[in-house]
């Protein structure tokens, strides 16, 4: 791509080593904010800097937080020996969203992957350990993502922590509240035979 | 969407009012920044802000540029009399990557399309016409996208320049080399047909 003008390849250069975004959708997002006001351009990488810059990480759970402690830790109607692992604050986001969840979070901040060079050490895990080990956890639920990584990531904690008298246990797996069965993968349909619940319990979840 | 920090919810609002950039996109990117270095961020923030602040536009095409004149008005070597009207800078890229043009360009900076409230008094439409009228042009090459708006953008101009006396044309409309005939639609095929080439000319522009 050769471009009229070096401020714009410079941009688009940029903008397209962020994830998911080429050349031309790049180009196409610099023209854009040409057409916008220079305020929109101006609020957009203040924005950006801001977040950067200003960033903290909760001390406790490690989640993106404008405080020392999030608000979920700084809470104290929430169960504190309740806590569920996950990988982000987008898993953060999505289970707080459901209301269901009344515990804290351990936010990993990644999976182990050593396609991608993550190992245990790149990731908030011994911080968990000491948490289990200093006895103020009752229960860990793993919520990270059923897949390879996932999987590896569970297993790395657990070996860590399974001489602790603590109850360890994984969200449910199984169909989707909706879904047809005939369309489900086997392994999860297998696993929701394997692991079914009492009915009187399922009544009383709706 | 709830976030747990205001920047970044900040953030993801900003990102999210670009096209084609949902909150859910938004948040990913900025997870993605949050994980590289700073100096990303503020390469990227400052590339936009230099982009905005400093873009030119040639005063002769209306092309985007880092100079008052573009470096294609500024050739000797090309036609000056030859003028290709486009919508945008990206068709001034597609069309100089084929290497077939010798002529210069002009940027209208969009089509004329009322549901997108553009009128003809927002596009460069008014000095194409002073260009033409002072008779500096003899031929101008149509070269909008084949659509609604574009059709409408063409006959507009040539309605303005009917009486003065240049060449006017339009791009070719036809199968694209390498596709098969059965799958082209209709009008593209019909018009392939009516406005045929003599073989011979076919031959020497391979």
């Amino acid at each position: 791509m050769e471009f009229s003008s070096k401020l714009i390849e410079k941009a688009v250069n940029e903008i397209s080593q962020l994830p998911g975004i080429g050349k031309r959708s790049a180009l196409r997002l610099v023209l854009h904010l040409l057409k916008q006001p220079k305020e929109q351009t101006d609020f957009l990488s203040q924005a950006l800097v801001a977040m950067r810059t200003d960033i903290k990480y909760c001390k406790n759970c490690h989640n993106i937080s404008d405080h020392d402690v999030c608000e979920i830790c700084a809470n104290p109607k929430r169960n504190h020996e309740l806590v569920c692992v996950v990988e982000d604050i987008r898993d953060v986001m999505a289970i707080e969203g459901t209301g269901q969840f009344r515990g804290v979070y351990h936010v990993l901040g990644g999976k182990i992957s050593p396609i991608e060079g993550v190992g245990p050490s790149q990731l908030k895990i011994s911080s968990l350990v000491e948490k289990v080990k200093s006895g103020l956890v009752a229960e860990v639920i793993f919520a990270l993502s059923s897949t390879m990584e996932g999987d590896t990531t569970n297993f790395y904690i657990y070996k860590q922590i399974a001489d602790s008298n603590i109850i360890m246990s994984t969200i449910a797996r199984g169909i989707a509240v909706g879904d047809e069965l005939e369309y489900a993968d086997e392994v999860t349909l297998g696993r929701s035979i394997l692991h079914r619940i009492p009915f009187e319990k399922s009544i009383k979840s709706n």
